[in-house]
């Protein structure tokens, strides 16, 4: 059943970011090509549905999240863009098909991703429907846990983890950034864009924290045993390139025990609300499951 | 007097920066070294002055606009820093040292340059003491004249032009949305956030327009005779990348008259205005006279 759901959901949002990312006969309609590259590809939508969940399980019964879920995931793949560049990375492939400097060149590459995450701040204040007051709390939100202190933080200490190696609570830290930041602040946003109040915000923040440390840990389990027709992502990366990935300092089963763990904790903060949140439950029990 | 106007506000923008960049002894405390690094510096802080004397012009009597103004900075200061990068514009110097991935190497700055993007958006976002629907709008402004159809669209149009080459009419268009886009929003900003009501807006982002293409003309003036020393990066750098500047394409001393030209655009659109345009038409002439 949440295969349907998301299915459904993904064609929306990509209507969406078909909308919001148009071309329009004007010399510079290069970036927006390259950004549709690799944002209008059928990825998950994970993220913007959880978004969007949690606005309605807060209260919220209209589309007005919608450009905020566009703009998570304009953030989530300029982060992926940048990632993939030489100086980072240095990978070819991306959901199944070659990366944006691959495809575009670096120059180009570099500048599709600063127009995602530039354009995501854009659509996301051009939200109408919602009170202003609402929409700045939630761009505050989006800003700093995609700054410094959220998603390219843990960018940073993954990158000096790379030469310096990573303690096992370092590394944790880094997921809770890297990864979790945009994840949380997905559960967060949607229920502060309905009028949550703090209780509620924080159970929303809680469910996302815990929901993306599971998320990345599963990640890592399937780099180190998944395949790539199902990823579309050569796997054994991590080890490839020397990282000290938690199956590595943990072993593959406390791996996956731990990932449960914080599957159920997340589910156990959903018992806090009180909106119908059988979706979001299918979602989190998925995401645990999932083979890519 | 304007030289020391500017001096006084650089001292106040740089503080503000110091505080809105202080490190806080986390692992990711790099990222934030490097974006201090390329910010405080010394820069003329040009845009913030700009945003903060429209602020006042258009009726703001407090601080309030502080946090919009470096956030221009930082803006300002991510699309250096990228720009310098070697898949773009190859630069090893900016103002007078070493620029970012000279520094840093190149996946620091490129993170250095994302994180002032995004940071940004966080600490306008967190503006205090000015409506939400200003801030929402403020924000919108912002965000749309960064990305595609503003300073990223000129970005992508001079990427291109290397390649294919630009007619004048192509050029001026450039101009006006790689400098001129940030530019003109420094004071279209200023205004919006002192509740200005359309027409006032309108003449201070027209003002800043003709500021902004007069600014573009004069850096290509200097980059075609001023001097190292002075500019604090090498001359000729238009040239030595094959670039076909208005220099070359209209003679310098057309290329000045058109920069007087739009220098005389902006002081007439001052007119316009109720407010005390004192320091503003200052800054509009010294700007044309400046020597880096």
């Amino acid at each position: 059943m949440i295969d349907g759901l998301l299915m459904n959901f993904q064609a929306k949002m990509d209507a969406r970011l078909d909308i919001l990312l148009t071309e329009s006969g004007q010399l510079y309609d290069s970036v927006l090509s390259a950004a549709r590259y690799s944002i209008i590809d059928g990825g998950k939508r994970i993220r913007p549905f959880i978004l969007t969940e949690f606005y309605k399980i807060c209260g919220g019964d209209d589309d007005c999240a919608m450009n905020f879920a566009a703009a998570i995931e304009m953030i989530h793949t300029y982060s992926l863009i940048h990632d993939d560049l030489p100086c980072m990375d240095n990978d070819d492939f991306r959901r199944g098909k070659p990366s944006s400097h691959k495809q575009f060149g670096e120059a180009m590459a570099l500048l599709a991703g600063d127009a995602l995450l530039t354009e995501a701040f854009n659509v996301a204040s051009k939200t109408i429907g919602i009170p202003a007051d609402r929409i700045v709390k939630a761009l505050n939100i989006l800003a700093e846990n995609a700054g410094v202190s959220g998603m390219i933080g843990g960018q940073v200490i993954d990158l000096q983890g790379e030469k310096t190696g990573l303690t096992a609570d370092d590394r944790l830290l880094m997921y809770k950034l890297k990864t979790g930041a945009l994840i949380k602040v997905s559960a967060q946003i949607g229920a502060v864009l309905a009028g949550a109040d703090t209780e509620l915000e924080l159970a929303a923040a809680e469910y996302g924290e815990n929901l993306g440390i599971a998320f990345q840990l599963v990640d890592d389990i399937l780099d180190y045993e998944g395949d790539f027709e199902a990823l579309g992502k050569p796997t054994g990366s991590d080890e490839k390139n020397g990282k000290v990935t938690f199956v590595k300092l943990l072993g593959i089963e406390n791996c996956k025990l731990l990932a449960a763990e914080h599957t159920k904790k997340a589910l156990a903060t959903l018992n806090k609300l009180q909106g119908d949140t059988t979706n979001i439950k299918e979602l989190t029990e998925y995401l645990l499951e999932r083979k890519n």
